[in-house]
């Protein structure tokens, strides 16, 4: 059986972009640009044209770059903003213009100061407008999360009819519990006419942590795109995080999911985007943290050391980080500290070992952390000498 | 209706504290536990005595120190263990011993070489010798994530024989899916003898980014506690972060789910662990991040100037967070920069703010963020003076 393929839609030049500190001048984004088109996602979004100069110079640098990806551009749903964004990917290869408006009570009713039925009707011009200037024309439902679900469903069904080819689904305020996403989706997907024509795309935020659930239960519920970024990066909390949902897809096969990504590539793209935004990721990031792949307590080392699938679900070079690492620290047991001690040099016999790691103890239980040259020093005091090397 | 209590397992100075780089001495420990009893945490695991003699005091220590909340002390299945640490508990006012074993396949053969057989045998010992020490004695049945529903079951029922009160169902790699992790429970809870006399507890790790939406799916199949750290620290890419947990609960009042937390010290409780431990939260962090109420997409930022719940989920004092704010980027439309303006003494007419306008988004453009005193600059170059104060 093929693979379901799940479209990536990489927000990190847009959404992730548009965060406090991350602005970037066109010449970084067209190094991220091209870096996330070799990743292999399937669309890059670029930018908000008609937002400033530099997002329209951006949008366009881009659009003439990028080899393999759509580009697409965000709009509100107005005439302007569609225009100025046709202009600015006037050059690429497969451009995509994406508009959309408020669905739920809150911005129908404090944003727009509308009604259901004037939303719609804008809903629709506006794809039908996108439509007029290229092929493939996505639309977003903002804060559909908190949108009920039948009105939602007759939002959908129009701007089908007016053209749309991608329905995004956003999860605006980060509020929804996965099983709750997850049911909307399956409720368009039941009840949206000509839905099964389009893709539906999950587009999540992480206010409460739950943006990578949210687009996991997206997918299993029938969505086909998920709108991510590298690192998670966005606004408040972030978005869905690429690396994340990539691994989740591969990590679980029976799922029967597959994307474009080259997941090697995963660790020194987050790199690249966390050195050019200056937004550096926690240590304890998943996938892609530094502590990731680290083992620090003595259970957890015993058990890597035995055989690797104890602790470890992925293998670190999947995703480009060279090997995973054993850290001695007072939670370190026997096992860890020969390990170590191997690895630098000293074969320890039963007898040394029961020698030295009381004293290893009491050491790391004042340091946060014992290296390569401490263990030199433990070996010195105990007056055992490197291993000979047998060649 | 009343609500359903779920116990928060505060593990931040247990499997928080074992990762690398994160070691604090007895005196810093004493301060968090401390800080954890204040903002209502049910259980705090303090440490795992045998695995050092710094972990050993910094058990006692807080055993004397906490008021309200159950003292906890991890161990493996052996008596060594389990003896030390009912000695580190004994001025414990509620001690609590954790015991374990692994019972995947992987733990069981590669780990223990062992049988199922040997490994119930050896829970059963287990629980049953802690419970010669104290009342509360929690299992964890090690990887139960990847273990056969149908083992785990009878495992967990000899251990309830044993007289377990708790019941801990790690995920300790990882991998589970929500919806899987959610079904592990409910079948747990259908077919395991007994089960509704003890809790059920949810352990989860974030390898691939789901620590926090699987705990929500075990509380919602049927678990009554969850094990958290502060900030999500912990092994590898580490655990559910209790921030967002307690916060999930609070803003979802259908699911009927309560806690003894007081979320107004999430946020300083958040601040003391990043600067004990050094390990600061990336600033898209969920819930108390830097920028987790910062907002600044013109979009956005316009929607949260005409009302707050147009792109808020929480209240940011809820938190204990002061204020939300409207951050100027290149991103920011007109409001924003009204908004900003007048919040610095500039009451800007349509006419000035049409001017200013344009000469902003260019600033804005070569510049990541304009703060208060670019505001200043730009109204000098127009000759635009403070409104006058009117009291």
């Amino acid at each position: 059986m093929s693979k379901n393929r799940v479209q990536i839609f990489d927000t990190t030049l847009r959404d992730g972009e548009q965060v406090p500190g991350c602005k970037l001048n066109t010449e970084q984004k067209l190094v991220i640009a091209k870096r996330l088109d070799l990743l292999g996602v399937d669309v890059i979004e670029a930018g908000f044209p008609i937002s400033s100069p530099g997002d329209f110079t951006s949008v366009e640098e881009i659009s003439k770059l990028v080899k393999n990806a759509i580009v697409c551009g965000l709009t509100r749903a107005n005439k302007k903003d569609i225009e100025v964004a046709a202009q600015a990917l006037k050059y690429a290869k497969r451009p995509r213009i994406h508009t959309g408006i408020g669905t739920s009570e809150s911005h129908i009713q404090y944003k727009f100061n509308s009604t259901q039925d004037k939303i719609i009707e804008r809903a629709f011009e506006a794809t039908a407008y996108a439509k007029k200037f290229v092929e493939d024309v996505e639309f977003y439902a903002e804060d559909a999360g908190r949108t009920d679900n039948e009105y939602l469903a007759k939002v959908l069904e129009q701007v089908i009819k007016a053209g749309a080819t991608v329905l995004n689904i956003p999860d605006t305020t980060g509020y929804c519990l996965p099983d709750e996403y997850g049911a909307k989706i399956k409720y368009l997907k039941e009840n949206v006419k000509g839905i099964d024509n389009v893709i539906i795309s999950c587009h999540c935020h992480n206010d409460l942590g739950l943006a990578t659930a949210n687009a996991i239960a997206g997918i299993q519920n029938g969505a086909r795109q998920i709108e991510c970024t590298i690192n998670g990066i966005g606004e408040r909390a972030g978005n869905t995080a690429l690396e994340e949902v990539v691994m989740i897809m591969k990590q679980h096969p029976y799922l029967n999911l597959d994307t474009n990504i080259n997941t090697k590539l995963l660790y020194d793209t987050s790199l690249l985007v966390q050195r050019s935004m200056g937004m550096v990721v926690q240590p304890n990031k998943a996938v892609i943290g530094e502590n990731a792949f680290a083992h620090s307590s003595g259970i957890h080392q015993d058990g890597v050391i035995k055989n690797r699938e104890t602790y470890e679900i992925m293998n670190p070079e999947d995703v480009g980080v060279t090997e995973s690492s054993i850290v001695l620290t007072a939670r370190s047991g026997r096992a860890a500290l020969a390990y170590r001690a191997k690895n630098v040099g000293y074969d320890l016999t039963k007898i040394q070992l029961d020698d030295v790691y009381p004293q290893f103890l009491k050491f790391a239980d004042f340091h946060k952390e014992v290296n390569d040259s401490d263990i030199h020093h433990l070996m010195e005091l105990n007056h055992i000498h490197k291993t000979n090397v047998h060649i």
